[in-house]
């Protein structure tokens, strides 16, 4: 008997059949049950506060740096983050339901694609416990049930908020399940939340590589991985450089830890020596480490030697890779070949460079004169954003609540058979 | 050193090139490979039937069946066919570089989504030689290149057809290598396709259930299955039984051998006294052996029992499962415990009936009083297929071109940052 298998198999069956039932829960129902679930936090603030400070005392036992346990920390601003949150996706429109292409075929049938929920999301993180919420309302608005798998760091509060959320749910006519946690943070649980083929519909991963590595190795079930940003930034022989140097700043230092900030910079040679030596002294004066290939330190000798990892690396630090190229195709074939394919930019004012570029980088985002920052669900429109898909299929880029449907083919017919 | 190892990743990593090139090559420049594809196969029919000989000679040393021996053979009318599929294929619209969506957003920046090749396809498939310039050819239409990975008893027709289209499609300017095969058909060989994470963007298999459980067991990256059909067809209380005569004849007896025949056959109660012994009597007649549970065995004493497994059963032959229910909500309930979820249809002439099997149904295809036989990316208007996905996630149903490209988001600015 395995005691860590029985518990997730348990979770996740209940979860299937609530996830089962879902696909009849109308959008009015999803859209109170979320009301419901931002009253449930702010309703229990003391209670998740104590939860919370269970975690924090362990905190010391699993060694969390200052920054892991700032974000394990649930004070009163990101306690009503979370109920904002779920009030903001609430208002959002049904994704359900949505039938997106009905024609009449000469055999007479009418045949249309309508979308659907996916099912059972497996959603698996790690120390930000203020993602329970975020996650669960976005998967509950768009039809779908959730099996929430945190990390040991935050499990109390985790299982606090996830047993608010389930309840104020169910009050207002959501399956029970639909919101489900494992408690058990056995490392052996992921793996079979992961090998659950048949109940788990799809994984999605948010956290460390090395959390996202495992999942991929053991997935049976469909993953959409949100990996890495390793983003350029290409400054195009034509650029105009004053916005080529306010993109490259704001793209480096606006927020240097997130993924969509830039991680390296690759400059035209024929315009090197005007904009490298500038765009250094701007970078350096805000702190910024850079790490050149020889002919970018030939104009910059403060810069230090970047080496073949630096290519591949992404620092999420104030540090930024730059090389020299001589053309747009070199420019690409850089990116294809050491990006982690997240977001790429380039700044100029030639449209055939601007649109060989769109058209070649095999990147989820591509963009022209504007900063890789803009990489994000409530920047292009998709209001909060459930990861950024690094995948190519189904998903790439954001992935708001429309991401987390699939579709069904509708056929109609008036008792219709095949000639 | 592992030869099978290195054979396959040489091939793949050559492809890989290829598939980054692809991403460059306009639509005319496809079609006209296309065309030139289906002239190299017409050209050299000689060629095509000596090495079909070839494998047509080992048949027997593989034990293929008479129906498999059939599959294998490539005569006059399938090398022609091969061909027009080809030209078909040409003559769809380009599916590749459609802005989908454009919008501005408060920010300044236009956001946009523009479709674009999903990459590297693995394309592992069984017996048929003609699906080696089927595959080859919706691939390539769609800006992709293909690996692809056939069966050994088929192995000397596949290397003389993959390498008359490499030729024909590099001669007009596809890049080389954008259509390969693996020549050596030994069994790793699959995996070292199946976990070439990175290189191959998507494997898709064609073939029996014991071929997609291995690449299902065995991959790193993305597959998507063309699995079973056990479709159902559920005729409702208030349905024309005329229609629905028609349609479950149709569904099981047109063509018993393919993934949308019916396999099963729900009736409700308050019909079923009136409808299943005339239904069983014009089954019976066409050779249909009937397989019931105890409340239809009681209307049609010469139904069969059907025990448990039937209603998993994909029979692909002349035998159908038939079972009484008292609604259409036992109806769906059954379905989503039993079915492959490929293809379902009721049979009524209640609107909510319809409905609520239209929603609730957690199926690829969904049909109201029309044949599962429908089921079919020529059917639906998608022109030639690349199999008929029975997973949820990018693609569903019947995939054709479209489906075989993904999304970027392309953003333009003007130097705009974020703030």
């Amino acid at each position: 008997m395995d005691i860590v298998f029985d518990h997730v198999m348990e979770k996740a069956r209940k979860a299937k059949r609530a996830a089962e039932k879902m696909a009849g829960i109308p959008g009015a129902v999803r859209d109170s049950a979320l009301h419901a679930m931002a009253d449930a936090i702010m309703d229990n603030r003391a209670e998740i506060v104590a939860a919370n400070a269970k975690d924090l005392e362990q905190s010391d036992r699993y060694g969390l740096s200052k920054a892991a346990v700032d974000r394990l920390t649930l004070n009163g601003s990101r306690i009503e983050g979370m109920a904002k949150g779920l009030r903001e996706v609430a208002a959002f429109p049904d994704p359900v339901g949505i039938i997106t292409t009905m024609v009449q075929r000469p055999s007479g049938i009418r045949v249309g694609k309508m979308t659907v929920p996916i099912g059972l999301i497996g959603f698996i993180y790690e120390s930000r416990p203020n993602v329970t919420a975020d996650a669960a309302g976005l998967v509950l608005k768009s039809g779908n049930a959730i099996l929430l798998r945190g990390g040991k760091e935050a499990i109390h509060s985790n299982i606090v908020l996830a047993s608010l959320l389930s309840e104020a749910a169910v009050s207002k006519g959501i399956p029970e399940g639909a919101v489900s946690i494992i408690e058990m943070t056995d490392r052996e649980g992921v793996r079979h939340m992961v090998e659950a083929a048949g109940i788990v519909d799809l994984v999605i991963p948010r956290g460390g590589k090395g959390l996202i590595k495992t999942v991929v190795d053991l997935a049976k079930v469909p993953v959409i991985k949100h990996y890495e940003g390793n983003c350029h930034v290409f400054v195009d022989r034509t650029a105009n450089q004053d916005d080529a140097l306010n993109i490259i700043i704001n793209a480096k230092t606006q927020r240097p830890g997130v993924c969509n900030a830039a991680e390296k910079l690759l400059v035209h040679s024929d315009i090197a020596s005007a904009f490298l030596p500038r765009a250094a002294r701007e970078l350096l004066s805000r702190g910024v480490e850079l790490r050149g290939c020889s002919r970018a330190r030939a104009l910059v000798p403060e810069m230090k030697e970047a080496v073949e990892e630096d290519w591949y690396t992404e620092y999420l630090d104030l540090i930024l890779g730059v090389k020299v190229v001589d053309s747009v195709e070199e420019a690409v074939d850089h990116i294809n070949m050491y990006s982690s394919k997240h977001t790429e930019a380039i700044v100029t004012s030639d449209v055939l460079s601007a649109d060989y570029f769109v058209v070649r980088v095999d990147s989820s985002s591509v963009m022209v004169n504007a900063s890789t920052r803009f990489s994000d669900g409530g920047e292009y429109g998709l209001g909060a954003e459930i990861g950024i898909s690094t995948d190519k299929l189904h998903a790439r880029g954001p992935m708001g609540v429309a991401e987390l449907t699939t579709y069904k083919w509708i056929v109609y017919g008036d008792g219709a058979v095949r000639k």
